[in-house]
């Protein structure tokens, strides 16, 4: 957070970049086991006979490491804090990998009733290291404006 | 999975009761030391200074949790795959409630490529006890066929 940065300090079309984070298979088999205890999360031979053909991340396994991500890679005034999104999961993620964000800004919205803040609606891409998309999230982010 | 349902078992309209889930504080500063470490989700005396005046889960801590009762609620036949969806976070989700989710089956489309499976665009809204809604999902599912 040693610069962080305001609602003016962004400009709609950057594009900021973020990573790694490596994907063990005992990382993918305890947040299952915690969350979403599914064979195909939770057990290698077993996943081979399903929808996965092999085990893969839980979706939400994958949204939690991008928001590890985010927070290390976009040093916001007030924090990364969400209201909401849309999500998409475009292929499974599996273990092995090393995962990387593309954060890119598409609007800047100061807030007419709130003078000190506005929303960032940003697209974060999450990219493994062979460069296939696992995950995209397009969420607005509430983002305070410079003070004074 | 002892009564597991194919795409055919399901009404357009139905809605699915499941929970509960209890948030403990310990709980919430576990999962954001890992995924989302911010103060406001890290510390109760810190996270008074900030947006959230308090306390608060991470919103895919919210995510994954619903996760986990979406799994034990929701018996479908091939498990509980979802290709992404909408998510909302409508107010902070704060420690020492219990975590309900609502399953409202908004539409239900075979697939014209594959004979075997379906979507199943589904609702879930994550209620605390006092009844209100910490997060909204709005998610297709991928979801087999009745076979023969």
């Amino acid at each position: 957070m040693s610069a962080r940065r305001y609602l003016e300090d962004f400009a709609v079309g950057e594009i900021i970049r973020g990573g790694a984070l490596r994907v063990e298979p005992a990382a993918i088999k305890e947040f299952a086991a915690k969350f979403d205890p599914q064979v195909f999360h939770l057990d290698e031979e077993a996943a081979k006979d399903t929808f996965f053909d092999g085990l893969a991340a839980s979706g939400w396994h994958t949204a939690a490491m991008t928001m590890r991500l985010i927070v290390e890679t976009l040093p916001l005034a007030g924090g990364v804090i969400g209201a909401g999104g849309t999500i998409a999961w475009p292929k499974p993620l599996r273990p092995g990998t090393t995962l990387s964000v593309a954060i890119e800004i598409l609007e800047i919205r100061p807030s007419r009733s709130r003078p000190e803040r506005g929303m960032l609606k940003m697209k974060c891409t999450t990219h493994e290291d062979s460069g296939e998309v696992v995950q995209t999230l397009v969420a607005d982010l509430v983002v305070p404006r410079r003070p004074g």
